[in-house]
């Protein structure tokens, strides 16, 4: 297997599927993908100063954030046909973990400490990182694909 | 590595001590281990009838089924010298997925459908299925470790 071409303009649009998928009642409908994406997902330094540091995390986010690892598992198959899984825990205080494997390897491993607080700063940042962790994910595949036979 | 040497006692050993240790008001003390072990993991097929198959499922009971997982993770710990780690995905409904991860390989993958009722019809199925699922996750581990490096 050849080394993936990953490009974010993919990753983004995985991640805007998968929130658009959960918009049941349209009520995102007149908004722009990029202004949805900040709206979820980016956080300005001020207005993360104003979260508290220790807060209850609702189910929803919890899910959105596991939305960008579902984007990242789904970006994984269409790109390598390989089949993969998110497992994500989360303590309703945001202490948590995510992983993404496909089958026995596991591709993407991240720790949250305060899931609540968790944002980028610019929706620049969180297309890099998408693109980063599905490129980190291809190298640890290809790293252990031998000993799957 | 060598082939570890799994037997059941160590498995039943450390999930007692899992168990007792989330005893915080020593309401367990005066219960034997065997009884313990029986009252949260063990039902009988006429107990299992009486259980709804739609029911919502409560943190205790997960943590309790976590700690199976957990009982594995840290016997192949002791055993191997290989830090594991634990994550699970649990929804109320008692759908979810249990993992038992060493660094990137995944030594155990097990999934639930009605959590509800998971159960074990005796003892001695409970210590089977521990030794089973330790000795899969060496094999996985063997299978695997070669690419590690």
């Amino acid at each position: 297997m050849n080394k993936i071409v990953i490009n974010k303009e993919d990753f983004k649009k995985e991640l805007i599927r998968q929130l658009r998928a959960s918009d049941q009642f349209g009520s995102w409908s007149k908004i722009s993908d990029e202004e949805l994406l900040t709206k979820k997902y980016i956080k300005t330094k001020e207005e993360l100063k104003k979260i508290p540091i220790i807060a209850d995390i609702d189910e929803i986010w919890i899910n959105e954030i596991k939305m960008i690892f579902k984007a990242i598992a789904l970006q994984f198959e269409r790109k390598t046909g390989v089949m993969c899984n998110v497992v994500m825990e989360m303590s309703h205080e945001g202490f948590g973990r995510c992983i993404v494997i496909a089958d026995k390897i596991v591709l993407v491993d991240k720790y949250f400490k305060d899931a609540h607080r968790f944002s980028y700063r610019t929706l620049d940042k969180l297309y890099e990182d998408g693109e980063k962790l599905l490129n980190k994910a291809h190298t640890v595949y290809l790293q252990y694909k031998p000993c799957k036979e």
